[in-house]
């Protein structure tokens, strides 16, 4: 930008060496580490333990953090440093000590994408087989959906179980599901708000150590990370979506546990259904052996690596074969239900899909030529069910369960002018008119032979992959 | 740091385009300049001038503009960028209309050295060649000192004047010298002051917009600017001052002054006498025509260009020449002694330095050996001068003028074992016993021969600077 630009240490001056005497104030403290990472120094752990510390118990004002936030979004950090901040935040509250619980705790986490239901189906299915799965999850944001908001769409559903209950819940059926409590990590909620407004929420290194501090402080042994990459995840190219799951992956190694990433294509919606209670229908449709193939596929995928970790089955494969044994015998909807009525909801949802909120109105998408639907813009049909009220812009936005979108043809499909290529589920006239204007942009239809299909696990990364 | 750092742009979700409304607060817009900047982008003039002004309003938190500071510490700025930040913080306080004031108005600025009393030399000496001289100062911080301090080492002096006062003094006598007024870029004292916190100080862009907002608030048509290199100055390195001295000129050019900077050495103190009431007598001395030959040189080479640019002198030689002969007529020495009792100080300190404060003690340094002083830490013998409560390590310190140090020796000197290399002047016991410590390891001794010496003036930038 500059033509000449100086040098990063441009006319420093440290602190100076006097003889007075220095009060030792967290403040101070606080701007030396601030300079060190705008230097590109390398923090200490207790460096980095005393900011998180500080910060958290108020003794650190934003101000400062949020310049340190930003020197670590454009100076990096090492493993050692990440992992030191993944501990610090994990510590910064409660660690679920679930060693009473006979079994592995393994669980998953998805870096979001937009029809991502497979937590719905891999908790009660890996629960089925003997895994302990206490999944702690978040609410959707922006263009991807959330596990919480999904789990709400069903009748009674609650995500707000004090950590006791949820340990019940988990002891009875092997899994539970809910949202972050006060006690888990209180430095990432403090921290995350501030990166929100502070442009500091794009680094991998922070990324990873507010998921991870999070996700171990679930008490867990081992954990599968899904790790989005295309036009519909956060992370739109595929260098920066191993670099992150690269990063998560040895930083859970560095801290005792046993980690996986598998890298996955989020190029078009997973499944067809975009919506929190159509994507309850739709997860539930797998744990009956139904459901489109893409989702099936995933689950399964990441259900056999959860057996692999939880101890439940020697290899990946085997875990895959049990889990669709499981799926099979009606086992994993079973445990699905006994979730769900223990976590107060309706189970007569699940066999009955009326009882699930239902939009007033729908409309059909149909095509305007014929050809074959050669892609579909990930984010945008994203977009267009945050823009029916399905998902959040902000924080604070409340969530209509009802809303959503039903493709019926996907990216290879063939389609014939004047068939149906979505159904927009709404309740409100405006909002369902721009959806559908997102929508008709999202699809590009052209005279073209059938796409080579890419397989939707790009990878897998971690200790263990080899194995396997 | 890391193997294989993300892009820039890693996992970067923007603002969704939604159809929602969308409230345009001032905070929304701060996270998009942040973020534009994160990512090495050009901010608008319009977006600088709105972040500056939300933010002296108090319509933009600290903690959204401390993480924008240290993305521009660490993505720079262009020349246009530092143009806008320095006149939106020029604008956000009064900027001093001096049109009625007859004559060109040139000011003279330091990045700030060890024993550099120039200013007080420079503004009478200008003002008796006709020039006005607005000039609006600042106090020691660190190792160096600070114009006001000195001014206030003679007893009665107010540097604190209101605008008005102020006014009346250059008028009356051409020259007045004060402290910053909370009228003047209020924009600066609260960034300053949050850059003080958040390891943003050092960025030459911040550094810039930070001294041509201040001095430009003056009115003054000119300024020559004194950008000091070396072991005593807040740049090490030239390369450093280069930058920052063409990036002052370029900024003030494009505001329509006429700026001119010398790049200046500060590997050793500048002239024989550091400590607020010892410098006061080394200016006077030098208006006297007395006075070291390497402080007297800067002084004539400075007002050479302060009566160039202020219409006084044709070529910057003539402006050295005629500035002579206002020292030998006694005309500079008397414009000092009008303003000191315009400003409320006792004129006849001037004469009988025994009226300026004095240390109760002195105590004199010798050197153990004989050879040459090859070289003297000037940092260090600044941090002396600090130590014995001449300087401040906190803005809220206070100081204590009497105090200081006399140097007998600088570097290419031959000196005697036994003879005397300094004198310390001081009050305190304690104090004085580890600046001596620090004085003694200031000066390294060899028995090597003369140095060639380096000139004080290294090169001089601006458009003028060709053209004498």
């Amino acid at each position: 930008m500059s033509k000449n630009p100086p040098s990063a240490d441009f006319c420093d001056h440290p602190p100076l060496p006097l003889g007075r005497a220095q009060s030792p104030t967290a403040n101070f403290r606080a701007v030396d580490v601030i300079r060190k990472k705008r230097d590109g120094g390398e923090l200490s752990s207790s460096e980095i333990e005393s900011l998180v510390n500080a910060y958290t118990a108020g003794g650190i004002p934003d101000y400062q953090v949020s310049a340190w936030l930003m020197a670590v979004v454009l100076r990096g950090m090492t493993r050692a440093e990440t992992t030191a901040l993944t501990d610090a935040m994990l510590h910064s509250g409660e660690v679920l000590d679930l060693s009473s619980l006979p079994g592995r705790k393994v669980d998953k986490h998805s870096t979001g994408g937009v029809g991502d239901k497979t937590s719905l189906v891999l908790a009660p299915l890996a629960a089925a087989a003997g895994v302990l799965v206490p999944m702690i999850s978040g609410r959707g944001l922006g263009h991807t959906g959330g596990t919480l908001d999904k789990l709400e769409a069903i009748p009674g559903f609650n995500v707000n179980l004090p950590i006791g209950q949820f340990r019940r819940v988990l002891e009875t059926c092997g899994c539970a599901m809910i949202g972050q409590t006060p006690e888990i990590a209180p430095a990432d909620r403090k921290l995350y708000a501030l990166r929100d407004v502070t442009g500091t929420v794009e680094s991998p290194y922070l990324i990873c150590a507010s998921i991870m501090s999070k996700k171990l402080a679930e008490g867990i042994d081992g954990l599968v990370l899904d790790v989005k990459t295309g036009s519909g995840a956060f992370m739109k190219n595929e260098k920066d979506a191993v670099f992150l799951a690269d990063l998560m992956v040895e930083t859970g190694e560095r801290m005792g546990k046993q980690v996986v990433a598998l890298i996955t294509g989020m190029d078009q919606p997973l499944g067809r259904m975009i919506g929190n209670a159509l994507e309850v229908v739709e997860a539930v449709e797998v744990l009956r052996g139904e459901g489109p193939e893409d989702l099936r596929q995933l689950c399964l995928e990441l259900a056999g690596w959860m057996l692999r970790l939880g101890g439940a089955a020697p290899t990946v494969a085997e875990g895959k074969r049990q889990s669709e044994k499981l799926i099979a015998s009606g086992d994993a909807l079973e445990k699905f239900r006994q979730m769900v009525e223990l976590q107060g909801g309706d189970p007569r949802s699940i066999d009955d899909f009326k009882r699930l909120p239902q939009a007033r109105h729908s409309m059909t998408l149909r095509s305007p030529q014929s050809g074959r639907i050669v892609s579909l813009q990930c984010e945008q049909v994203g977009i267009a069910c945050v823009v029916l009220g399905g998902g959040r812009e902000r924080k604070e936005d409340s969530v209509d369960p009802a809303v959503g979108i039903v493709l019926h043809k996907k990216v290879g499909d063939a389609v014939s002018a004047g068939e149906p290529l979505a159904t927009i589920h709404y309740n409100a006239e405006a909002p369902a008119a721009r959806a559908r204007q997102l929508l008709e942009s999202s699809f590009q239809i052209a005279d073209s032979p059938a796409p080579e299909k890419r397989p939707l696990i790009h990878r897998v990364i971690g200790k263990l992959a080899e194995k396997n």
